[in-house]
This record gives structure tokens, C-alpha cells and sequence, in this order.
């Protein structure tokens, strides 16, 4: 059925060195023998989210970077900015592997039961190093994808889904009941989206384009506010007032958007009440999950007492959920792979692809509806 | 022994009006009757707080202020920015009454029980309006202060000691283990000092001045760190790495200085171990209870993604320790009001002279080393 498994296979790596360049290039290496209980998945298709850029890209100038070696082994060297070397100063001559979560099709396993029962099956994990050929992963991170799913509705099974369900869980661990949403446009904002729909949470998705306010709406949207808009402000606070919402996850982190959502939070809870010089006693939280402006955060305090504003990241949410809670959800997402967790891709590249030049400063860029997935046996 | 209770006696009223200036003035208002269960302080000392500033000021430009009326009953008029105008709102056209806390002699009792047994005896109380020379106010909001202490001595007994207390207990809720302070040549940070020495509890102070740090040491402060010395972020890291710190209250509020916590935190946190390209898994938390610096917060999020910042206030602490937690931290402040929770003041003034242009820019400008108290009555 399928190719013989190669000795060795190629493997995308990013490289920060001493001269304050970064060097990424597809590295040969030998394909590994699975474990007692590994399987060995050969890779068809890996997103590139966010959230891989960073480990990826470590800060290089991207605009500066330049292409070598052959078409079928292109070389990108890029210059790092001095705070981007501070910050990498431990990854200096350790070549890194890439790509947080993939799927394909397992085509070796160790004798465990559960190895075993996942040889020839179509699989996603999140294991790490997916920009390759081959990864080996423990069998018990597996996802099995239903039968007729194919890798590429696999690939993003993952960081995406398990997102936007860690949005919904802390939004009722933390005692609210409705969200907010920057940068809603992005998959994972549609994914949001529908995910809110079918648990009736109402959400305010926060967008900067009229093209992604009618992708929304048009996906069944109530809230829908333009951030480019001269009447944001006075939209965002009646969309909030409407919803109740205390709760905002912020994927751009850097200008005065977190500001912003707290002020109309602030505006709608405090609406009709006489004055307090505090400002309301509603508690009004703001998460950063995601880097899209790496600038500073601004925050005016124009918001009362009560807020929070902090980092949100998924692993330590899965920590606090417990493996009971990750199941739960792992078991849901499979189920709604193609409905609610579906994603979408604008570009499909191979490996090599993945390291052409106007490819990277492509997703790079991270424009909203923009999506690249790599096929690294493609 | 007192005076006999006056018909009519004087209050200080902040009234913001329609044509966006605050006046500031003295009120003759009746002395009231004390209620079943009140007592009637004649209030002989009140101290003037950070807090007490956004009520008294509504953020108008004290540089900008007019002095008018006879001098035992001085008006202030000073403009408002049209944000401030904006935010005080709801208090155009309502004299509002000052004075988070204060203290005095109960000179008239309600029939209770509790009512009566404060009769004669210094109180304290943080009721609000104590910037008047009278105040009528619940029993069991009283502190009966011990014996051979006088209001001067009990005015501060409040605002400043639970804060301190709060901070101390908010670590202990939050599973941190020592603590960092700004502006913490205050009297507020000179208290949390002894509270952190008597406790055991490692406190790294941060101030701006070489005579605060040399305060704060005198004092027995084992970590100081200068903001305005070149070595500071150095300074700060190394002294937040001794002391394990990861959490930080800040008066400042505005500018760096919540950021800089933040990431000396992080760098002491991941200092020595491998890349980890989300930052440490050490969440590190700063809360802004003050607001010295009236600028926007600019934090640059180059700590990691487990971090937080947010607002912390004094009555929603109350409210989460409940009843039990509030009598234990009063009880405590009792017991060691002239030596722990000791406050001292470098300007003592009447209620006219908190009205004399000189002593209102001098206390709007917060410098740390200077305070004022009211005496009502002096």
C-alpha cells in the first residue's frame, strides 16, 4: 500500500548561531524504529499556526532573510535583532526541530496493544518535530482519526480545537458567560465561532476588515465589531453590554487592543450606575494568548480596580483540566473533526516549499485568512 | 472634659461642576444624631492617602488652581481635562464628603450596648467623610484604640495597615513566598517593611532616592534596589532570584516599572536552564494598587506567557477574607499600632489649611517621604 519506509528521511530545522543569523534548512536523518509503545507516523500534512513561528522563526528579520542551496534543499539564512539573540542566547548551535501537531499514516509500531492496534490507521498527534517525514510518538498521543478523514482534515486536530475549548472551559471555570475575540477572522476564530453557536455563548468577534465581518456573519456571527471602524469603541461596548461579557482573549498582545476591550468592559458594567471612584466591582480579564503586534502592551487604567490582564497558554491549561478533562475534550473534537473543528488552508507546500522565500514571508506575515499546511511527503 | 457638641459644624466638600472645573470648599452641615447603634466621633486627626486623592482631586490640575474666600473658609476651583471630565460624570453637581479614615473622641452614643461602651474613648473608624469635625458612625465599625493612645497616633489605623496586611495575606492565598514593593520609602512601604521583618517574609523594596534606600535599610530592609541607578534591572534580578519573588504590588501603575518587575521575575526564574521558547513556567504576578503615575502601563511581554497583572484594592480583599479574616487583621493592628503599623506625618494641618493652594499641590504630588494630616478640630 504504501512506500517502504526509507532508512533516512528529511527533517526541517531552525538554527540560531553565533554570527546572529538564524539558518533553517531540511536536515537528512535516520528514520527512527518506533518504541515498545510508539508508533511511527509518516507525516502528511502539519499546519503552521502562531504558535510555531516562534520556535521556528526565533525573531529573524524576515524581510532581510536570503535563499541558497538547491530547490530540493533550499537554505534560509535571517538575521537576528539584538533583542531576539538576547532572548535565543540558549539556542545557539542547537539545531531545532519544528511543527507542533500533524497527521498521517502510521506505518510501523512497537509490540504494545495499543502501537499495534494504530499500524495502517490515519493518525494526528502533537508530539513536536511534525516538519519531517517521519516522527516516532508514544502511541497514547495519538488521536485515530475517524474512517474517511484524511490526514489534511487531521492536521490541525490539535493546538486549534483544544484553543477555542480551552477558551469556553476557562470562560466557566473563571465564572463568566460570554467572550470576547480579537483577530477572529483566523481559523481558529471561526472555529470559535461555531463552537460558541452550538454551546449558545454568546461571543464578540473583533476583526479589522469588512471582508472578515461578512465571513462571519455570513457563519451565523451576532457580534461583529470592526476595529478600524470610527465607532468601534461605542460598538464594542453596546456588543458587549448585550452580551455580559467579562472575558476577552487577545491573539495580537502588543498596541492598546487588550485597553481597549477592558475601557468598554468597564463602560457597559458601569453603564446607569451612580459614580464610584473605583470604577464597577465587575471583574473584567483580559488573556493574551497569541503575539500578532510583538509590540508593548498599553494599558490606559481607564477601567476601575477590578481587571486582569495576563498570558494564556494551552499546555498549562491542559494541566488544570487533568488527563480526565484533556480525554473529554480529545474525544470531542474527534467527533466534530469536520464540523465544528474543521480548518482551512489558502497554501499547500512541501518541505522545500515551506523554505521558498515567498512562502515564508508569506506566513511570516500571519495575515488573517491566510494558512499554510505542509505536505512533507507531498 | 469636651467641648459641649456644636448644632452645626464644618465638612470639606469636592464638587465637580457643569462647567468643567472641581471646587473645593468648607460646608456647614448639622452634627448629626448618632443612630441606635452609632457613635458621634468628634474627629480630631485624618490622614490624607493616595487614596483619598481621586475623590478630593477628580483627577482636576492642581497646578492650574484658584484660591478664593476668607481664610477660615478658603474655595479652590482647578480644571478638569476633558478625560477626567469625562470619567466624573456621574458627580457633576454632588458636593461629595472625604476622608477614607480617621480619629477622635466619641462624644455622643446610640442606646446599644456596643453604642454606649465607646463613649469617651478615642476610635478610630474608616468610614468615609472624615475630613469634617464630626462623623457619625456604626459601632461596629469602630476600633477602640488602646489606652494611652492618641488620635494622632490611631488616625492611620486603616488604609495603610490592612493594605500592608492584604498584601502579606494575598501571597499567602496566591502560593507565592516573598513579595515585591515600589514607592517603598512610603509610610505604607515602612510598615510593610516591619510586617515583612516580624514575619519573616523576604521583601525586596524598590525605591528611586539614595536617602529612601538608606531609610528602608536603617530600617532593616535586607534588599533595596534603586530604580534610577544604571544597575537596576541587575540589581532587581538578582535580589528577586535570592528572594524566590514572584509576586509584586506596585503604587506606580503608569510606565515601565510593572514591566520591568515582570521580567527581572522571568529572567530569575529561567536563569540557568534550557531554552523554553514559551518562557518560564513560573507564573509571576504584579498588582497595581495606586496610581502615581497616571500614564498608561507599557508592559513589553518579554517574560514568558505565565504572568499577570491586574488591579488590587483594599475592599474586595476585605471581602474575600470575610469577617472572621477582617477582626483577626484589626485585632492584630490593635496590638501593635505604635510600633509595627506605625505611621508618621510631615505636615499636620486644619481643615482650612487642606484648602491653602501650598499644602494641596504639596500633597497632590505624592512624593514619597511626605504626608499630611488633617486635624479637624485643630
Amino acid at each position: 500500500m504504501t512506500a517502504p519506509t526509507p532508512a533516512t528521511a528529511l527533517q526541517l530545522r531552525s538554527l540560531v548561531q553565533d554570527d546572529q543569523t538564524i539558518e533553517l534548512f531540511l536536515d537528512s536523518v535516520p528514520v527512527p524504529e518506533p518504541g515498545p509503545n510508539e508508533v511511527l507516523i509518516r507525516v502528511e500534512a502539519a499546519p503552521i499556526n502562531p504558535s510555531d513561528l516562534g520556535l521556528l522563526l526565533a525573531g529573524a528579520d524576515v524581510t532581510a532573510a536570503v535563499a541558497s542551496g538547491p530547490p530540493d534543499r533550499p537554505v534560509i539564512t535571517a538575521p537576528l535583532p539584538p533583542a531576539a539573540m538576547r532572548a535565543m542566547k540558549a539556542r545557539v548551535g542547537v539545531p531545532m526541530a519544528v511543527g507542533n501537531e500533524g497527521a498521517g499514516t502510521v506505518v510501523a509500531a512497537g509490540p504494545s496493544d495499543a502501537a499495534q492496534a494504530l499500524l495502517g490507521k490515519t493518525v494526528a498527534a502533537a508530539g513536536g518535530a511534525m516538519y519531517g517525514q517521519y516522527r516516532a510518538v508514544d502511541a497514547g498521543l495519538c488521536l485515530d482519526l475517524p474512517p474517511g478523514t484524511t490526514a489534511v482534515d487531521g492536521a490541525s486536530s490539535f493546538v486549534n480545537p483544544m484553543t477555542a475549548l480551552g477558551m469556553v472551559e476557562t470562560m466557566r471555570m473563571e465564572a463568566h458567560t460570554a467572550l470576547v475575540h480579537t483577530a477572529a477572522a483566523s481559523n481558529l476564530g471561526q472555529m470559535l465561532n461555531r463552537l460558541c453557536i452550538s454551546e449558545q455563548i454568546p461571543l464578540v468577534s473583533i476583526v479589522r476588515k469588512a471582508e472578515q465581518e461578512d465571513l462571519l456573519r455570513s457563519a451565523g456571527a451576532s457580534y461583529v465589531c470592526n476595529s478600524t471602524a470610527p465607532s468601534f469603541m461605542a460598538d464594542l461596548t453596546a456588543a458587549v453590554k448585550e452580551t455580559g461579557a467579562t472575558l476577552g482573549f487577545d491573539a495580537t498582545g502588543g498596541g492598546k487592543l487588550t485597553s481597549q476591550i477592558l475601557t468598554c468592559m468597564e463602560a457597559a458594567a458601569s453603564a446607569g450606575s451612580s459614580f464610584s471612584r473605583y470604577g464597577s466591582a465587575v471583574h473584567k480579564q483580559v488573556y493574551i494568548y497569541g503575539g500578532l503586534d510583538r509590540g508593548p502592551t498599553e494599558l490606559t487604567r481607564n477601567f476601575g480596580m477590578a481587571w486582569g490582564v495576563g498570558g494564556w497558554l494551552l499546555t498549562p491549561f491542559l494541566g488544570r483540566i487533568g488527563l480526565d478533562g484533556l480525554v473529554r475534550l480529545r474525544d470531542r473534537v474527534r467527533a466534530e473533526l469536520t464540523t465544528t473543528f474543521a480548518s482551512s488552508y489558502t497554501d499547500k507546500v512541501t518541505l522545500a516549499g515551506a523554505l521558498a522565500l515567498d512562502n515564508l514571508t508569506g506566513y511570516a506575515r500571519q495575515a488573517t485568512g491566510s494558512k499554510y499546511l505542509i505536505l512533507p511527503n507531498g
